[in-house]
């Protein structure tokens, strides 16, 4: 079996569960950092271990490119070529081919564009899809999807239905790798009719697992948050439930309260890099003047090699200074807060007061503004 | 007592030794990694650690611009600072003066320039540099010196000299810090008699260490490999010599071998960021497309944390994609083929072994060139 998802507690829609993988155990609700081009940004993965990171998500597009699928495959698969042995979940390519490639055509055969790296012709079919990921060699991969904008008109978000219905059941004839679980996405934006219709076509396919596309994409947090629930439930209840690309850490405990078990983003690396550190009293910005002189920690109690080892003062200095490790040191700490607060997350889950805990961690985000 | 110095064995000239110093004891000969911003370039404490660093050095000049040395004593001090537990050495900033600031000008009184950040006014006297120092708490502090480019006409050096030794008495009548040791630095070029004087009057002051500045300015290796022997021998025996801003791996064996205790360079950081790692058969260039697909490691045998993870082929991958990690870790094999090497040299002087060790270190350096 190269997947198992056991619940083992419900606290309203919030689950708390366990994911087994070829590579490891992974507790359920989890996050997921983002190591685009085998690397989670300025960390090694030793750093990303301590954090208590226990699954990452490589970019099957950024690989496919550089260094290539078929040479991370002749050097041992992704786990090997970037010493991350836990268990890794790829993408399917087709976001970053949308927001990243240039001279993008989509037809049902799949999608045709250039590199955004030195400009060459490349296509993404979903059965490229499939093979670029069996290369990689993920624990987990994901069917190619189109994922519209969130504004976008009802008609285009029906024809990425369509088609992400078609090519979900093209990369599940593809699938060969006995080691990998694929993951269906399901379309619709925040139209739950389309939603349900997708849903359903999807679920009668029996995937080991669903997730959510086509969220964060511009429609705006409260409309995610209000949809997010309607479409949990569309998803199989004993099945891993991933809400892709999501998000800010109130945007997580929405989705767990919804009934979401995995999610991934890049804010905390990429918050990190740019001097914003999350903390539960909310961000705050290191670069800010006030923090020159400040002898305590970014946030006081957190157990990161950040907080026990330096100062504010000592980070302000570093980014004022443009100096890596300032970027590499709040990346570490922007992602132990993220695995720290799903870890407290699933503990609230144990102990039945998951309500209490979400409402208790937005009213102390809430009452600071950045600073 | 801020220093003890023990020489405990001879090998010719060369000697293995033992420096006590307030954050403790350091194996000579010694290279010193340098944190020139308050961190050594991409590697956090531990890593440097790791790396078998023993002593670093911090640069005033840049400190005192950013964050400031009051800044930096108001919270603790250089080492609580950065985080490091371990010696630190710092510079005098005059190096720095006349190399990165702009409307430099010097008089017997110090220097007046704009700095290299906003331009802003300053200047840097021998009391300055004993002040700030002081500030930053290193345990061991360099007067201020004037340093001529090694192809300076015989006047500008002898100047440069009178002004040295000028300078090191007002540093050494201004400097109280009982827990911090203060070294002269004898300059005079290539020019062994100026090297005599200077010297003769810097050791009638009785200094508890002694530099050779003024060395890998331009003056080429051979001429310093050349002038080094003598120049040592000008230095106390019974007290730590110290090689300032010096070298390759080749340089290093050359200083040691004319009887020098300590060494700094950039060139293990900087050219780790650069993709150039050192190893015991040369340098290689990690962006060469030959590594693309090199399972060994950057160096076969390296206990470092990056050789023992990663291949060739990744660290290809991290510098064509520009990622952080890339200068990280080669940084960090860098500084630990330095730690090593100078580690091989002690072994080798105690064993009475060291021209042998030496010659067959160059032979091996030289009979590869760089690929």
């Amino acid at each position: 079996m190269a997947l198992t998802f056991t619940v083992q507690h419900r606290d309203g829609a919030a689950r708390a569960g366990v994911l087994t993988l070829p590579h490891g155990r992974v507790e359920t609700p989890v996050f997921m950092p983002v190591g685009t081009q085998a690397t989670v940004k300025g960390l090694t993965p030793d750093m990303v271990r301590r954090a208590g990171v226990q699954i990452i998500l490589g970019n099957t597009y950024h690989l496919a490119l550089r260094p290539g699928d078929t040479l991370v495959a002749e050097l041992g698969g992704l786990h090997r070529f970037m010493a991350w042995d836990r268990p890794i979940l790829t993408d399917s390519g087709g976001f970053q081919v949308f927001s990243l490639a240039t001279q993008v055509k989509i037809t049902d055969r799949g999608a045709t564009f250039r590199s955004h790296i030195d400009g060459s012709p490349l296509e993404l079919t979903p059965e490229r899809a499939v093979e670029i990921q069996q290369n990689l060699g993920s624990d987990i991969a994901m069917v190619l999807d189109q994922c519209p904008p969130g504004a976008a008109p009802d008609d285009v978000i029906r024809t990425a239905v369509r088609r992400s219905i078609l090519w979900a059941e093209r990369c599940k004839t593809h699938h060969t790798r006995a080691d990998q679980s694929q993951f269906a996405i399901v379309q619709g934006g925040t139209n739950l009719a389309l939603r349900e219709e997708c849903a359903r076509e999807l679920v009668a396919m029996d995937f080991p697992g669903y997730a959510l596309g086509g969220f964060s994409v511009g429609e705006g947090p409260e409309a995610m948050h209000a949809a997010l629930p309607a479409c949990a439930v569309l998803l199989p209840d004993a099945k891993p439930r991933y809400l892709m690309g999501v998000g800010r850490p109130e945007d997580l405990l929405a989705g767990v309260a919804a009934g979401i078990d995995m999610f991934d983003c890049v804010m905390p690396t990429r918050n990190g890099r740019n001097a914003l550190a999350f903390t539960d009293d909310g961000p705050i910005r290191l670069r800010n003047a006030k923090h020159r002189r400040d002898t305590a920690p970014v946030e006081s109690g957190c157990p990161c090699d950040c907080c026990t080892t330096f100062s504010r003062a000592y980070l302000h200095h570093l980014f004022a200074a443009d100096e890596m490790l300032g970027p590499t040191l709040l990346s570490l700490h922007n992602v132990s807060y993220y695995l720290r607060l799903m870890a407290s997350a699933r503990e609230a889950i144990r102990g039945g007061r998951f309500e209490a805990f979400r409402a208790g961690r937005l009213a102390r985000w809430e009452g600071r503004s950045i600073d």
